[in-house]
């Protein structure tokens, strides 16, 4: 781990002490595919899950939490009322606000209510793929369903583009920005971590995007003066475990479904010292 | 086990015998986090399950089912009109009730709807942690989102208390009343059972609450004259299973997802051997 | 594998090949109890699932999908609405359509809906139970909720007239027919094949019919020209991965979890080869 350039220290085992110390609640409206997931992960890494998507309670559900995650991934007219309403409520009590823009750039609808939750609410981290943040920034639309389009993706070839479109993407969405892919880079327009954790075989199941969404709400609102830290954080552990439950799936020839189980027993049995360990992280 | 107070002689591994004989036909409206593990856990405890939600047919479905089970996880307003018509079926048909009324004291939308359902519908058993009964039975607040506060919690220094208060509650809400956590409590007002299995672990993961409320609902059904003993059967076999699980999965040095996988393979593989070897309960 | 009645020659393993050579991206308006699984298992057969159900959204998700997967499930007015848009653009764009009447016959609201969509749009593929199917066709209902009556139960005694009915069945839909059950019959009212694979244990866990119909999807997908001999192949290799889930559970003495676990692992691992060595299929 290379850190000498870094401005502000970065101690990410202490974020996740603090979220192991203090079990944020954290509030979902989240699609119906990776629910079950997204709330497992976030018990498997000391937070609190709550999902409530109608109108009629989202907001005071809001005020009883510490964060708040959107994921767009099976949106509604319903839901998407719901978001805008919670996302008020978060905004105003200044809880974080994640946003998972899951397949912007497939359709209208996903593309619109992703911009129109950014003009509306003060979104703290936006978490997507290379495909749909460009389709959210510069109206580029190569988005493949809910996956990044191989045309876009992120290497060592055009580290150096990706890293100056991230950090204007950050200026333009005023929010930290979370692109993750093969190489991940986080960066809030001033700094930017590129991080090269995780393995090829996490895209083999679904939700991994989603889950580490609301691993970055729980990351977040236990550390909310290092927002930015947070999530970089969040992003490498959930590589870190990626990493893990491939290692112990090879060895002994299991699938991807395997895959899926031993990447949240990964984090249900993380420690500070393995993440250290294993973070491969630097800072640009 | 000490059951040498029972007034009823109390047969668990009957009731088992009897959801494995009958393989009942259970009817879930309940939320979209923990269904595939309610629908997962009915089929490896030998009964069926059957998930609709639609106002459109949840009469026509429940007159072919022999329970009904409600859970308010991720109610909406289209889902409460639905359980609301359910549940006028299953009363009129006299098929038992089953509601958790998850989250109960942590919005208006959930306390109001469980307490609206509790007046509406003849309720067979609530099953929920002490935070949400005792926000419907006292308008108490302690809920912690979806969890129970700590400060509610039941233990051995407060085990008459909370025993004397399981059953109040009973017969406040006319109805069994199941009060999980570390220690277990089953009441109909006259006769309380305190079940001691089950393992911390067990919080670790979503959905264990969901699948023991689905369980209760095969349980009920399938031992009709028996609703108080058949509760405590389902409540014992879970926290039995997830003694197994625990065990299994510290042998094999696995996290909390495996923890849930081994938790319904231990359902689909208890026997009434091993469930009356590992029964830990007593009457009060 | 006796195959030498056939009339056109079947090549299962190119069928796969096709499968993993275009990862088709398959969109899926699903219910919300196994939606995970299908979006895991289309992942683990190689190809990509998009789930939306939103009326807004549909017609141009399906644009940019090769097909469409209806499953009534847990279907409402809303999503009946988003079936019929999103099917009528399938049908347009000569996508195949693939149908799951989950519970046909259970109630009117499924019977009349999946009769609906027969009627409104070109379904290439129904996949059903035969209790399902027959309400479908016939009127007959022997619906015992979402599972197969065992008195309609396709057995080696009523064989011969289960495949005069499948032919007739795909007569009148104008579609394929896929009948599981412990005998497969998938039929394009000229030809029948019959499908040995598969193990009794698959009914222990649910979503294997959900699953086996989104493959349908992916594999009708890549092999647009031989839709007969693609859902052959889906059938033919979820079967086949059912039986190796099962012997690998056996041999770990794991229970039903795991087996739904070690299924989407086999379809994740299968090979062309695995494929051919263990199909069990013969021409009617």
């Amino acid at each position: 781990m290379n850190l000498n350039q870094i401005n502000e220290p970065f101690y990410p085992t202490q974020m996740m002490r603090n979220v192991h110390a203090t079990h944020p609640l954290v509030h979902n409206i989240t699609n119906y595919v990776t629910v079950n997931d997204c709330a497992n992960i976030l018990l498997a890494a000391g937070a609190s899950p709550i999902m409530a998507d109608d109108i009629g309670e989202v907001e005071e559900i809001q005020t009883i939490c510490g964060a708040l995650v959107i994921n767009i991934g099976t949106l509604n007219a319903r839901t998407i009322d719901a978001m805008l309403a919670a996302g008020r409520t978060a905004t105003t009590l200044g809880h974080p606000i994640i946003l998972d823009p899951v397949g912007a750039g497939a359709s209208k609808l996903r593309t619109e209510t992703a911009k129109s939750l950014l003009e509306s609410l003060e979104i703290s981290v936006i978490r997507g793929n290379i495909s749909e943040l460009k389709a959210l920034y510069a109206g580029d639309n190569h988005t493949k369903g809910v996956d990044a389009n191989d045309i876009d993706a992120i290497t060592e070839d055009n580290l150096i583009e990706s890293i100056a479109l991230a950090k204007r993407m950050a200026q333009h969405f005023e929010s930290i920005v979370a692109i993750t892919g093969a190489i991940d880079i986080v960066s809030d327009s001033e700094t930017a971590f590129v991080i090269r954790n995780g393995h090829a075989s996490m895209s083999r199941i679904t939700g991994t995007g989603c889950m580490l969404t609301s691993l970055v709400g729980a990351y977040a609102c236990a550390n909310p003066h290092k927002k930015l830290h947070a999530t970089v954080t969040a992003v490498a552990l959930m590589g870190i475990c990626g990493e893990l439950a491939h290692a112990s799936c090879e060895r002994e020839k299991l699938g991807s479904s395997s895959m899926r189980t031993r990447l949240i027993d990964a984090i249900s049995m993380l420690t500070p010292e393995i993440l250290e360990q294993h973070l491969k992280c630097e800072v640009r």
